[in-house]
């Protein structure tokens, strides 16, 4: 997407390869909204350990990344010995994998790759396709986004106020990203309408990074506390949410995703406004029979205790805002039941959340 | 209340009357949770100053320091005659009412003040009739709350989490407070239980304030995100909220509170767990019809682009949280309906929202 860099705008995807240079790029996150920036990974472990660091986060963007960082790896390999090389590959996918050792998107993308190379009788023939398969990856990711968008912006019309939580935004996959992008899409169809950015504690990315998406469209936005949501519904001032999900049942069409968007689509079905999730497939799980079984990450209480940002001299920091002899709960996840999601937007269309069972092989599903 | 001092704990009350040197004491509210520190007001334009700097905050404290304020300066008169006494008076009035100009409190307790003054004869007398009428408006604040405290304690059981939101505490009023009142209560009749404070974004009263209170009188609580309500709802982790209230329509039993209490009380509902709002009578609004009607104050937008802490020294700190291009929305308050409602508690007892108006005359009510 467009990125605003002394006045002039450029187009940037989150993560990119260099493929002369046999880099990986990615736009430094933990910079963000206060300084925008790119770094390149000399090798392998470098990128690694970008993921790990999270300069690079959200399930699209690190899977491409370790993708590319696998591709990077392989083809970094100068001797000429067969088994030397697949031991040295299965080395790059361990080191990647482990960056991230609970996300999932990182594993799917690398076997992706790998598969793939199998079909490669040399060296340098595996060498080449783990590059076309993670050049793939990346691309198949930008067009799922893109097919979001195209199926979303139908639901946004001229003059709407679109509610939206955390950041489902291009920088958590390869460009576009998903709950943004009906948003993206419905601009460039040159619609006007406003997006209210919940600030999302207690990281915030509400208002650090959908916020410095949407500034750098030159979408027209606010961003407001968590508590004010209820407020703007009760004065008839949202008319549609739009939401991204770290994970959705296939089985039930509950949707996990950041803490806070459970009161948000409650408060919708209150106020008859209608709630949207926006999801790639590879964030279906047709296994879990209830959402009750998703397991809550329970954070650290320091997120909550304190928060981070710029000083008056733009330093990054960490002030601590709570009354210093208290602790804090800090489940990172909430769980929205079925019954109070409109529509889940994917790339194959839009489905009732209970409708997606029925559609299971259209959508990915290959168990049976 | 109780205030843990090096170790050792002391009786406060959030605003004290040093008669000997004619000098009110105020906790300086501006520095906790991270310092406890008492500061003295030399003369009535001091205390003036204290209120509009908000030293002291809370509808109950700025009442009782504006009536201390007013004997103060009719105490520190030194003439002898009666119009100049009463043009002294009178400046008194108006520099402690300028202080606030849209809080209604402190004129009312000032003019309590000086109806009582009016039946001293002599300068002496009525300086004498000010400071026990200021000291009776504070005993008569701490005796409501009391009350509230009474009532409200046996609404809570043994095991119970409650919630609060904000900071409806002994810090806002002269001691106890009015949605800690009942905590505070049942803690002192040996009940076990544990609170959660919303942060209560943006200015984070819950997380600062609250926190603080109940860290003080060794309340087992947490600090929670605004977010993370609802995912505690879902799994019977809160049995009861409790908060506090700016304005609450006797003619309808709506309640205006501090913005974010309408989503909790939408989420306790859903949950079919009880929402108690505990408020002296002064709060109670007879006059307005609707809570549409109430005006909802759009505050600074830089409370919702970053945040107040203590930096690694200890100093106080404002860092920018929000992507630097982006602007806010600041609703201060939220109105929630009588039917989310389980009752309002009260120093008359607890009545449904709907049984205010009946109940009009022993609540206060002096129209027609």
């Amino acid at each position: 997407m467009q990125v605003i860099v002394n006045g002039r705008t450029r187009q940037y995807r989150t993560v990119e390869f260099d493929t002369k240079r046999n880099r990986v790029l990615l736009i430094e996150q933990r910079l963000l909204p206060h300084t925008f920036k790119r770094i390149e990974t000399q090798d392998f472990a470098a990128t690694a350990r970008a993921i790990r660091d999270m300069v690079v986060r959200g399930a699209g963007a690190i899977g491409a990344t370790a993708a590319y960082g696998l591709a990077q790896g392989a083809r970094a390999f100068k001797r000429r010995s067969m088994p030397a090389f697949q031991k040295h590959v299965q080395r790059v996918f361990e080191a990647l994998r482990n960056a991230r050792p609970t996300a999932v998107d990182p594993v799917n993308a690398m076997l992706e790759v790998r598969r793939k190379m199998a079909a490669g009788n040399t060296i340098e023939a595996q060498q080449e396709i783990a590059l076309a398969a993670a050049q793939a990856f990346a691309d198949d990711n930008v067009e799922d986004c893109r097919a979001i968008g195209k199926h979303g912006a139908a639901l946004i019309r001229d003059g709407m106020n679109i509610l939206t939580h955390c950041n489902a935004g291009w920088l958590a996959f390869v460009d576009i990203g998903s709950a943004t992008a009906p948003i993206y899409t419905a601009q460039a169809q040159d619609r006007k309408f406003h997006v209210y950015c919940d600030e999302t504690r207690p990281r915030c990315q509400g208002a650090t990074l959908t916020a410095w998406e949407l500034a750098q469209q030159r979408v027209p936005h606010h961003v407001i506390a968590d508590n004010a949501a209820g407020h703007l519904f009760q004065r008839g001032q949202i008319q549609i949410v739009i939401v991204g999900s770290d994970r959705t049942l296939g089985r039930t069409g509950e949707v996990a995703n950041k803490i806070g968007t459970y009161a948000k689509a409650v408060l919708a079905h209150r106020h008859r406004v209608p709630f949207y999730v926006a999801i790639p497939l590879s964030t279906i799980d047709w296994n879990l029979k209830s959402g009750a079984a998703i397991p809550i990450e329970e954070r650290d209480e320091t997120e909550v205790l304190g928060a981070w940002g710029a000083d008056s001299r733009g330093a990054r920091r960490y002030v601590r805002v709570a009354n210093p002899g208290s602790h804090a709960k800090n489940p990172g996840f909430d769980v929205t039941p079925a019954e109070l999601i409109t529509g889940i937007i994917t790339p194959k269309g839009i489905f009732k959340p209970a409708e997606l069972w029925d559609n299971r092989h259209q959508l990915g599903f290959t168990g049976r």
